[in-house]
């Protein structure tokens, strides 16, 4: 039970290897059409006409990205609608392309902070224009996200992103106020990890049955399955970060605990209050992580002392979780995708 | 007619000398207890509990600002209020917060641009801690707005002040995209200043009316005089950049033209066509400019050639056409404080 593989026979419906480009496509075919139509909005300016913006948008777009979050919404959409053999409504496919418009921008913002030179491949706007483009392009990028929004004309679903948004920011100054501390504990985390990602899955996952009109029962069931499977999906995150090589990351290995971030793998280590939770806990404290060595050192104390079997059982927690929240719908294709969806997120390997 | 003073009648019902606090004050008396509410509305944090964050909300709203934007949102709610007697309700001091809301947010991130050190007498966010979280609080100050425009319940203002988010960023990047160029017309001039400025303004003015229900006439009315308003307070900021001193300003006389920015006053001279303006235009173009002598010799070429008062005439044909906006309305207080504030902002010192 320590491997990290899914053990769900119900993810068995789908023959690639789970974690994989080909496995992602096979489990997405139910709502490929609809994926296509948001790939063009995507890059469609919603502001103006100016060209230069909307080659600004293409460049980012065209770059790739598995599009994970409007899948979700767009998945759930389907799942919940009243005809099920029929394509989405418009309404839901600008409620997937907002969803990946918030995500992108905070990533363009992301990129401000940290000061990035590539994303997906390619080079970041920051370093291939300059910052102040950077911050505009992100501010932008919300932009068509409102614009979108008034567009589904539903207050309800306003509220919804509204709060993510504000979900989104706390959870990234909350992360910033806790960096190099060894006093967050569980519940912190989870709650920052909720913040910064697992909000708008959740909101991506249960905004397309509120326009459904589905009962609230299948409302909160699927704002909890995108809450569970944003956090296996944070969760793989900080983990790859410690059991990853650099080549596979497209990173350095340990970036987290080189910055300061705590996360799952190293507090299941600081929690032990032993002899490696004192000595982890003394490199974090004096910064002596955020160099080579003191990384190092953190990384193999980290995985000599179960903190990778560990967070692998918290992430199949919350994909457990996750799973059970699917049975409040009918039998589909869809509700088949959504569960091996949590397959592939808690299998992937970058 | 060249003297930069309203000459119109109507503006004399205040007794202080227009352009100062006093004389603003005073002008806002009509909704004085609504700016009140505004005030305590703008440090509550909408998001989350998080201390550390109303902390920051209150160092950047307790820091001042004249709060024009909101009181235009007020004062135009007030005017087409069915019982204008009785206080306005919550859905428009929310109006007036959220409008408030996004032009900080702007300021945020034009000084995360700017690497600016002090923004109304107070350290910036990016100087007192760093730019990650300013990047950040910018993003959080647009989430509160997004929170705000959700409680609004209106599907016709979340498209307003969704176009606005895009109008500020396309204004902006606009603007980037023109620096040192002297190819730039009054039309694109014109049409970057509603995006950057008079957008933000124009929303505040006419989705008060709609809230209360006006006609399409006072709606699209108080529309226009917000966008002339605006336009006239872009202007003057325009104006003041080269016709203001250094000690007046708070910064450098000249930054909108060192930096490349061509503005209404240099616009004026290079469309002279004569030795003015290509001396003008081989400034800009060779980036003399950007160097000390360089603003000096182009700022005394517009002094010296009608580019301010030029800049006047035309910043009082927007304040005229914004005061034809008002004859749509009854006779009022919060008509008569329309109308003064139009004189406020173009006599405005700084």
């Amino acid at each position: 039970m320590t491997t990290y593989q899914s053990t769900s026979p119900a993810s068995n419906h789908h023959a690639s290897e789970p974690g994989d480009a080909a496995s992602l496509a096979n489990i997405l075919a139910p709502v490929a059409p609809e994926i296509a139509l948001v790939e063009e909005y995507l890059v469609t300016n919603l502001i103006d006409d100016t060209v230069f913006i909307g080659e600004l948008l293409a460049q980012i777009f065209q770059a790739g990205g598995k599009r994970i979050r409007p899948a979700i919404t767009l998945l759930c959409s389907k799942a919940t609608a009243k005809d099920k053999d029929s394509e989405l409504s418009r309404l839901h496919i600008i409620l997937a392309v907002l969803t990946e418009l918030i995500h992108t921008a905070s990533l363009v913002h992301d990129d401000v902070i940290d000061k990035a030179t590539l994303r997906r491949g390619q080079e970041t706007i920051n370093k291939k224009w300059n910052e102040r483009l950077a911050v505009l392009m992100g501010d932008l990028l919300f932009a068509q996200a409102s614009v979108c929004l008034s567009r589904i004309m539903n207050p309800v679903v306003v509220g919804i992103y509204g709060q993510v948004l504000g979900d989104l920011c706390s959870g990234e100054i909350r992360q910033m106020q806790q960096q190099f501390s060894t006093s967050i504990n569980f519940d912190s985390y989870i709650r920052k990890s909720i913040g910064k990602t697992a909000s708008l899955f959740a909101a991506g996952s249960h905004s397309g049955a509120i326009l459904n009109g589905s009962n609230d029962e299948v409302v909160e069931s699927l704002k909890q399955y995108g809450l569970n499977l944003g956090l296996c999906f944070q969760i793989v995150d900080d983990l790859l970060d410690v059991s990853g090589t650099s080549f596979e990351l497209g990173k350095q290995a340990g970036s987290d605990l080189s910055g300061g971030v705590i996360t799952a793998p190293a507090l299941f280590v600081l929690e032990r209050g032993d002899a490696a939770a004192k000595r982890l806990e003394t490199l974090i404290k004096t910064r002596a992580v955020s160099t080579a060595e003191g990384t190092l050192e953190a990384l193999t104390l980290i995985k000599e002392n179960g903190g990778i079997e560990k967070t692998q059982d918290l992430c199949r927690h919350y994909a457990n979780l996750g799973k059970d929240c699917l049975l409040v719908l009918p039998q589909s294709d869809c509700k088949d995708s959504l569960e091996s969806l949590i397959d592939y997120v808690v299998t992937r390997k970058k």
